[in-house]
């Protein structure tokens, strides 16, 4: 256990050590006579490519640089300074913040950005620079997702360090902010982790004991999950060695849900461990709307013209699944919902599909192939 | 605390109760060769008031009747006996359940609604006909909000019973679910209830130990707070005897949010205890940005529009401060968010903006004026 603890404050430490690594660049260049300026990695669309190896998108060779002699850069330079201060600041006082709260900070220290798109832009920069996701710096996102299932934590946030809380002792679940991922995991009798699109289903779940007759974390993404959740199901599945199933609506945009935790979006393409390749999308697929028989809604136009960007999407690639549901879905023209089930009562999908669906091995569908 | 916790199984009795007394009522008129029929308050706008004395929106005198000798109104009426007899099932068994859940479980009885608009209007009914809300009958909403601070509460759903859980035992908070709302209220040193729009803000007063140093529950509403957490403030207002204080963003939506914790809204109108008509509105007000010289926004033409309509909307003229705050938004055209104070650095709010306005007596603002 005391590894673990360990572990988390050295990542910190190394969080911290990185942006004084930055700061002590620009101080020896500046000692040396010449004009700070730094490289990284250009997140141009060009730049941005799919890996299958990795399987998640990555950047590409081009970098961009940033000097302070150049008098277009100057700006943006200054820019990401301040926000590595502040970063430095926040993390070392242990204090988190959003990206609103970045954008409104730099008004105290006479730092100007013209509209938050572009401070969140130089926190992008940031991240791109030093390989940390901004959560590491202590920015976290408005949105907050849940967990619940048997799981002891033990805390490292201030004034819970040495506490630990078992996480099924709050039956509506708790909420997944910077304690919870900051945590340490102490011990569990969990073999698999559940993501579930809706709030609803996760309080279902809880009510019906899924937790503990299928041994399981059950986690409410709250529609797409923020990054941090995504991160933290990377832990949960990396450091428990828990295999993950998530379980959305049966439609274009639960697939996508599906698709980003198991693959990372193009927008993290600079940063790595927010996604879980092994991860399954369990369901609901368009073929279980026949085989179930389920209750559906017709596609609309807007669902059609997005299930054709994921048919060419890469990472729709991976699995032949994701090709297969996808024509399906288009043939059918039907979508339908995880509520949907209970048109065979409330427990059904409790009793008879979330079993049917387990049993599914995830190398059946998300493997790599080689 | 047993007197509690019987007034808890209690009410849950009088729901059940009430749901048999209208199946007996139809098995009575069958009985006497009677066709069933019912009589309930209409919901048509004209018969919505807003009562300046219980301080919410009432129905009036007008009744609409629902009979089976009517042929267009068998539908409704058999919709309205089956969603009563669910939700007697659902309270019966403890399970909980959705709007949309209904929607779909009715399918597994051959009960048919056009949409889901259709069955959430039938339940409407059945709140009613009953004058309890669905939350009562186990239908809750998808939304989540989150509560953190010192409460112990004593749980009372299935397989939690005897459990009793302090609210500050996780410091992201926990999730306002089944378990929060349906439990007893043991013990607390908090002597305020601090509501706060938004869930980034209710991070940073769990770091800065708001519950602390102010002794107060913090409330995290994800934005407009869902019904059962409205219902949740009213009751740590009247079982606790705790003024509440509301923060939202400085605009007419923030000002709303304020409003619906304290007056209710019209769709809500055939029930009681849903709003507390004593919680403060705190901020931020319009006349806080020229106060606190705060970073703002133009309102857009969307905002101008609906503080015209707040300015006739009958809640807003309970207190001089909401003319007095929409007159001054819409002088300087002007708005703000909670954020904002971070340009004086990240503890402002908490160090000086918060004690400003706890010191603000509830009684100078939102008092009903005699």
């Amino acid at each position: 256990m005391a590894t673990k603890k360990a572990k988390i404050a050295e990542k910190k430490l190394e969080v911290i050590s990185r942006l004084k690594q930055f700061g002590t660049q620009i101080y020896d260049q500046l000692d040396e006579g010449a004009f700070p300026s730094i490289t990284m990695p250009s997140r141009s669309t060009e730049n941005i490519t799919y890996d299958p190896t990795l399987r998640q998108y990555i950047l590409g060779e081009n970098r961009v640089g940033r000097s302070a002699r150049n008098i277009r850069h100057i700006r943006p330079f200054t820019q990401l300074a301040w926000v590595a201060f502040f970063s430095n600041e926040l993390t070392s006082q242990r204090k988190t913040s959003t990206l609103r709260d970045v954008y409104y900070s730099a008004q105290a220290y006479e730092m100007t950005f013209n509209d938050q798109q572009e401070s969140n832009n130089i926190i992008t920069d940031l991240e791109t620079l030093t390989g940390y996701a901004r959560e590491e710096f202590s920015i976290f996102p408005e949105e907050r997702s849940a967990i619940f299932g048997d799981l002891d934590i033990g805390y490292t946030v201030p004034g819970y360090e040495g506490k630990s809380v078992n996480l099924t002792s709050h039956p509506d679940g708790v909420l997944i902010g910077p304690a919870v991922t900051s945590s340490e995991f102490i011990k569990t009798t969990a073999d698999k982790v559940i993501a579930i699109e809706k709030g609803a289903l996760f309080t279902r779940f809880i009510e019906e004991s899924v937790h503990s007759k299928h041994k399981s974390l059950l986690i409410s993404c709250g529609g797409q999950a923020p990054r941090q959740t995504r991160s933290f199901i990377r832990r949960l599945h990396d450091e428990l060695g828990l295999p993950v199933y998530i379980l959305t609506d049966g439609d274009p945009w639960g697939m996508h849900i599906a698709q980003v935790i198991i693959s990372g979006s193009a927008n993290a393409a600079h940063l790595r461990d927010l996604n879980t390749p092994d991860a399954v999308w369990s369901g609901v697929w368009a073929s279980d709307i026949i085989d179930y028989k389920l209750p559906t809604d017709p596609l609309d136009e807007v669902d059609i013209k997005r299930l054709y960007e994921l048919q060419k999407d890469p990472r729709y690639q991976s699995d032949p699944i994701w090709q297969r549901e996808i024509k399906l879905f288009l043939k059918i023209k039907r979508k339908t919902e995880l509520e949907a089930f209970s048109r065979y009562g409330l427990t059904y999908i409790v009793d008879e599909y979330l079993p049917a669906k387990l049993d599914q091995k995830p190398q059946e569908n998300n493997r790599k192939k080689k």
